[in-house]
């Protein structure tokens, strides 16, 4: 099945070389529309330019364009391969951005360390309105991200906040469907990297001023070395997981996976699969969620973790409902804050971002509590929450 | 005239928010789209090329992809207007690409030095199957392309080679017209930038080995000091004047632009507006060749050379005959290089392209010693002489 599937995928890749087209959006075919487009007419938008920067958004590519930005060391469940082989996804992800939101997005695969990419990042931002960065391992990930703050434009790891923004919204919905207050909730999630420790912020967040809502009871993380506490020796060089440490498991609790889920409402999985067996899902709570998000094969399958009583099950498959998956969200996240001229996109826009996803799911149930990828009109609601956030939050402005 | 363009430019500019689009090739309408285009399917591509890293060549958009390369140092007649400013006219070159070469052109306007641009270009340089450097100054647009010269993809400074071909091919063309010898033309060339830089190099290797014409008899140079000679204090600050002096000028002449006109069958400017007068054009040979191509004003208009006895006249503006322009070449270049995944762009591949379209005027007249820009079939032709002459060099291979 599979097999048959990747053949078909690589006859298509080969059929089309590749998958993306750059194109004219003006005619080009008299002399006046060459005059017009290129010279001696472009030069009246280059002096307008150099007049003022700031009207490279009115006239120019970087309204709408976003760098898809990789070194290849994380991608998908295929781990470290490098820039030249992480193109074809680079490639997906850039038409994903067309088709969902019609944002022009350019893969830029870097060959170098993380420095290189902050340093390269910086030097060829002018034609980009935004940075997607993707699939770059963490902690490396975290240190790009964060040097990349003050860049002046949008730059958001999707592997982190996107995923991180349809967990919430699932789990908002999901436990809408269960009957549960969201700030009852006690939470497991296995897996510190850059998924995990994005989905522990979000949550964290979710209690700041402003926020409608207050964080969860308690959260819980382990990695492959059990539980995240604060007694932990190599903590020291991992000051994401320090933070995980001090920012969750208030009652510093030590053990492994299993005890981490034991009583828990909620399992969050963003780590490796099938690391969770019957017995741990069966001493979670009662009417447990289970997100079980590694790919392609989750931590538990949906029927084992439905058979020991998981009321509500999601994964980042498309063949079982619920499918958790980031195409719900950066497309829209992007095309707000692009059209608010965003300077970052901040919690207050995740979190926004997060709300129009849940509240697009009118009757959550337990095989619904996210809408089809398919549905484009996601991204529409999704990138007008986020537009608003931005303008709200002073991130962006009516433009 | 030009204002009433100007402002139809900045509202075709300002309507479509720049002039690029980045879009699917292939379908992504069903999940069974989605899992081929992007994950699960496009694993399989990912591990082929992980493999063998040359396989990107067949399944991504390298092999149809150029990065349009500059640090707005030296755009139009413009100057130093910076990368920002600079974006529209990557764009237009951009279209340019897509619309006559179907080759698909990712502007990357850097900031920094030229040793940034390098150091930049090799890391970034994965996606790309071909890099074109645009509008940078000499003399950093020689050192750029020189240290770029062992990237494995093909690297042009399209302000000098595409300017070089065009001319040669015009110049061919204009001998014919005039009944001259091409190896006993005497040139003198106003300008010692990238593009009088190229020019003159180009012109040096019509005698090299392989080669069916003689170099032309002569070649003198000036630039707003006069004619560049061997006693001149100034060579050893500049590298590529100092090869000037050496390779042109056998009689090391003194002087100014007009003495190096005189008695010339030749005079090509890469210079400035207005700075040939109708004295130093009747000075030259009988019936001179005159290509006045700075723009958008010339070094003399054509009508005020016509009068004085010029024979044949091309200038860089559409609105005279023979216009001599970089997009009669670019195109091809780069789709004959990029098609036999040709590994440099040498001279060979840059002569057999000028013979290409000089070739394509089959009877060449005084007034139409070029093809015109709009007919796309001259990209075709220049792409199959590129193409056929990387093979027969090795720069290439049949693919």
């Amino acid at each position: 099945m599979d097999d048959e599937l990747y053949r078909e995928s690589l006859a298509l890749h080969r059929k089309f070389r590749g998958k993306l087209a750059v194109r004219s959006k003006v005619p080009l075919r008299t002399m006046h529309d060459l005059a017009l487009a290129y010279t001696p007419g472009v030069a009246a938008v280059c002096r307008e330019i150099r007049r003022d920067p700031a009207r490279a958004y009115d006239y120019t590519m970087k309204a709408n364009t976003v760098a898809i930005v990789t070194d290849g060391t994380a991608v998908l469940g295929l781990g470290n391969i490098g820039p030249s082989a992480a193109i074809p996804v680079m490639e997906g992800k850039a038409i994903l951005f067309s088709e969902f939101a019609g944002i022009d997005a350019v893969p830029i695969c870097f060959e170098g360390s993380p420095a290189d990419i902050v340093e390269g990042v910086r030097k060829i931002a002018t034609v980009f309105g935004g940075i997607n960065l993707e699939d770059i391992a963490a902690p490396n990930c975290f240190e790009v991200e964060e040097a990349l703050g003050d860049l002046g434009i949008p730059v958001m790891h999707d592997d982190q906040h996107g995923t991180a923004i349809v967990v919430l919204a699932a789990l908002m919905n999901a436990a809408r469907v269960t009957g549960r207050n969201f700030d009852d909730l006690t939470i497991a999630v296995s897996g510190a990297g850059a998924a995990g420790y994005a989905i522990v912020r979000l949550l964290r967040c979710l209690g700041m001023e402003g926020s409608s809502c207050n964080p969860v009871r308690e959260i819980i993380v382990a990695d492959t070395r059990g539980i995240i506490h604060r007694g932990r020796s190599d903590l020291l060089q991992n000051t994401h997981k320090y933070i995980l440490a001090h920012e969750t498991n208030t009652e510093n609790r030590q053990g492994t996976l299993a005890d981490a889920m034991r009583e828990a409402d909620v399992f969050i999985g963003v780590s490796a699969g099938g690391i969770v067996t019957e017995p741990m899902v069966q001493a979670m709570a009662q009417d447990p969620i289970v997100f079980a998000l590694a790919n392609p094969v989750p931590e538990i399958m949906p029927d084992a973790a439905e058979r020991v009583g998981a009321a509500v099950v999601g994964t980042g498959r498309s063949d079982y409902p619920n499918q958790i998956n980031n195409v719900l969200a950066f497309p829209g996240v992007f095309r707000g804050a692009l059209d608010a001229r965003a300077t970052v996109i901040n919690d207050a826009m995740k979190l926004a971002a997060a709300r129009a996803l849940a509240g697009f799911v009118t009757r959550p149930t337990r095989e619904r509590i996210l809408p089809s990828i398919l549905d484009k009109r996601v991204t529409k609601e999704v990138a007008e929450a986020v537009y608003e956030a931005a303008v709200a939050s002073g991130a962006g402005r009516r433009v």
